[in-house]
């Protein structure tokens, strides 16, 4: 794919072959089993250069054949998938209160998926780089004895991680200047494939967009609904990181000066009034819960057992977190004006009472006519849509015509 | 150049060539007077390719030859520069007090720059469109005296406008649903060069990056200063629009839920309180104006000298000021994560008052570190910004490869 930053580059080859293998490739996820043929007539390429791509995608096993097919007009033809079986993506998320390691094929298939309580907070950052190195080498040894080589493991972090993997800042976590991809990288044994961190909803918005229900959308918006409310932003298609990569700084957007304090030290931010652990605060004061909880899980059932019970305290609470939601996507949605805003994370079980709160405040502070087009909801992806997004972005570069040595 | 907006599309024949007259002119712009020889070496085009690019962009007469130079080694080469003469792009803006007229040629050079008080706000839909349109015609007629022709003509309005050069709304003009391009393009007589209609801030982001002092920058986001405060963001290098193109509504950031209210009927936002109608307001409360002034600039020149002169209630307003565009500026710093925030149109005079109360703000309130690198300056544009960026709109078409017919 031949990307333009800073202005044109001249077409070479190397890039229009990338880019043909990419397409060719983007047309078999999507529509395979399909002839070479098929390939050409759909894409417009030539069929001798469709036969020359092919032959490079089986080479590197990443295309197989299936044998013969019969067809109604001309010779029967030879009909082409994704092998999903070579190789395989991981990918993990640390967050306040569970660690998530998931794995997928090249065709999409997810090979595992597992979830673990993690005490975020009152690990150190050793401790926490330790519990993920272990869950990522189980994940690793867990494919190869499928006979699968690893393609990379990519990292979701609920912080701002910039471009070397270290991680600036996660207040959730408590994290300054941690340099978690070094650390990764020789816990597990300095590996052959590429190790990375990224920012949790950078990734889970990737998620959203390869395997979500708004794979079409150019313009959409990912919240993650967890401890922290982060934002990642595809816009025109594309992953908005801004200049050092920190974009998305959702959570820290002020909706009430006369608010709580938030973990970032500042009063009346967005996650001190809608995050899930302000959520559950608000919606039951009574929880003795002590800020340093290893699951959220029970206490999220609790509150949707309570608001199926129609309890008018905790209507009220998921009302008002609503709103606060709802204040703040007008916000984002004022200056970036996507198509749809994806609430993620805990935030899916809750959003049968989130989402008409959220709808009628962004109305309410819109300056586009028909809330230029926004549309608030819930995810369609479970809670391993960041590990999910880790996995996606390492198939994202094979997708881009960067393929594996055979 | 080869856009993969919704996944990567073949590289075909007209592409590659149309990318490589996109470089073939980049390079020219910035490095000319050079030879063929030079091209082919920077860009890695090889010379048979130059050759016949360059031949094409003679015909078209966007390029031409200027006589041999004799060099230190071998035959002297024959130098080409962009030529200016034959065209024009013309960039015009309506704003609540003026309209401005813009033509730049292909080399870059400003042919004329009028500007015009306007009674915005007193004027129907109708009669702005025949006051632009006036004035378009005579920039035309200009240029056409001069043998050049006119490539295109873009208005700037500070209003949120749709993908048929409709204005949905502008608040500050109090236009609902006004078909300006259609008006316009009927009032000039149905020309044959495009006749486009965008957003302010959007065409003058586009000029700082022509033009402006940011030229290398690929985060950056432009605020307009006039009774709206509208943002042009580009990121990553591309200008960013959202789904409907409605992104940049950075006048209507909720500041202060007890402010004043605003042109667009809600309380508090950020341009009742720091527009430049607004600015006035809080810097010369003894001001007499009424809200349908037709030029700004003598009020804006009695604040800078009352500032000079350092008058406490000014000072004082001006500081207010500068902290609420600081908080609105790292509300988008947060989301976005800029290099870059430039003040434009009347900020510019006002900027060593408004800087440093912005930049103390942006420091507070911002998540990263050294608030992401998040610098904010004043434009080194004038107000003839937007404008300026309509004629680069025009111009942007040419320099992406897609040329006029000769």
């Amino acid at each position: 794919m031949i990307t333009t930053t800073g202005g044109p580059q001249p077409a070479d080859f190397a890039d229009v072959r990338a880019t043909n293998l990419a397409v060719v490739l983007r047309y078999l996820r999507v529509n395979a089993p399909c002839s070479r043929a098929e390939i050409a007539a759909a894409t417009g390429l030539n069929k001798a250069t469709v036969s020359s791509l092919v032959a490079d995608l089986i080479d590197r096993r990443l295309v197989r054949e299936t044998g013969l097919t019969e067809r109604r007009i001309g010779r029967p033809a030879t009909m082409l998938v994704i092998d999903g079986s070579p190789y395989a993506a991981i990918g993990l998320e640390i967050n306040a209160d569970y660690l998530t390691a998931v794995a997928i094929d090249l065709g999409g298939e997810r090979l595992l998926s597992w979830r673990r309580s993690f005490a975020g907070l009152s690990s150190t950052p050793g401790q926490a780089a330790a519990a993920v190195a272990a869950l990522a080498k189980r994940a690793v040894g867990r494919v190869a004895k499928e006979g699968r080589q690893t393609l990379g493991v990519t990292i979701a972090v609920p912080g701002l991680v910039d471009g070397e993997g270290v991680v600036r800042l996660a207040p959730n976590l408590r994290w300054h200047d941690v340099d978690l991809r070094s650390a990764l990288r020789s816990a597990l044994g300095n590996p052959s494939f590429p190790v990375s961190v990224d920012n949790d909803a950078n990734l889970a918005v990737l998620a959203e967009q390869r395997y979500g229900g708004y794979a079409t959308t150019n313009n959409l918006i990912y919240l993650t609904g967890e401890v922290g409310i982060g934002a990642g932003i595809i816009s025109d298609g594309r992953l908005l990181r801004g200049e050092r990569g920190y974009a998305g700084e959702f959570g820290h957007l002020l909706i009430d000066p006369t608010g709580p304090v938030c973990g970032c030290g500042r009063r009346g931010c967005l996650e001190a009034l809608a995050g899930i652990s302000a959520l559950i605060a608000r919606a039951m004061p009574d929880s003795t819960h002590d800020g340093t909880l290893t699951d959220l899980e029970p206490e999220v059932d609790e509150v949707v057992r309570r608001a199926k019970g129609k309890d008018p305290a905790v209507l009220a609470a998921l009302e008002g977190v609503g709103r606060d939601l709802g204040h703040g996507i007008a916000t984002v949605a004022n200056l970036i004006n996507p198509e749809v805003v994806i609430l993620g994370g805990y935030f899916v079980r809750l959003a049968p009472w989130l989402l008409p709160p959220a709808q009628a405040e962004l109305t309410l502070r819109s300056v586009a006519p028909d809330e230029g087009g926004t549309r608030i909801v819930a995810s369609m992806l479970d809670h391993g849509a960041a590990a999910t997004g880790g996995a996606a972005q390492v198939l994202d570069t094979i997708d881009s015509g960067i393929l594996p040595t055979p």
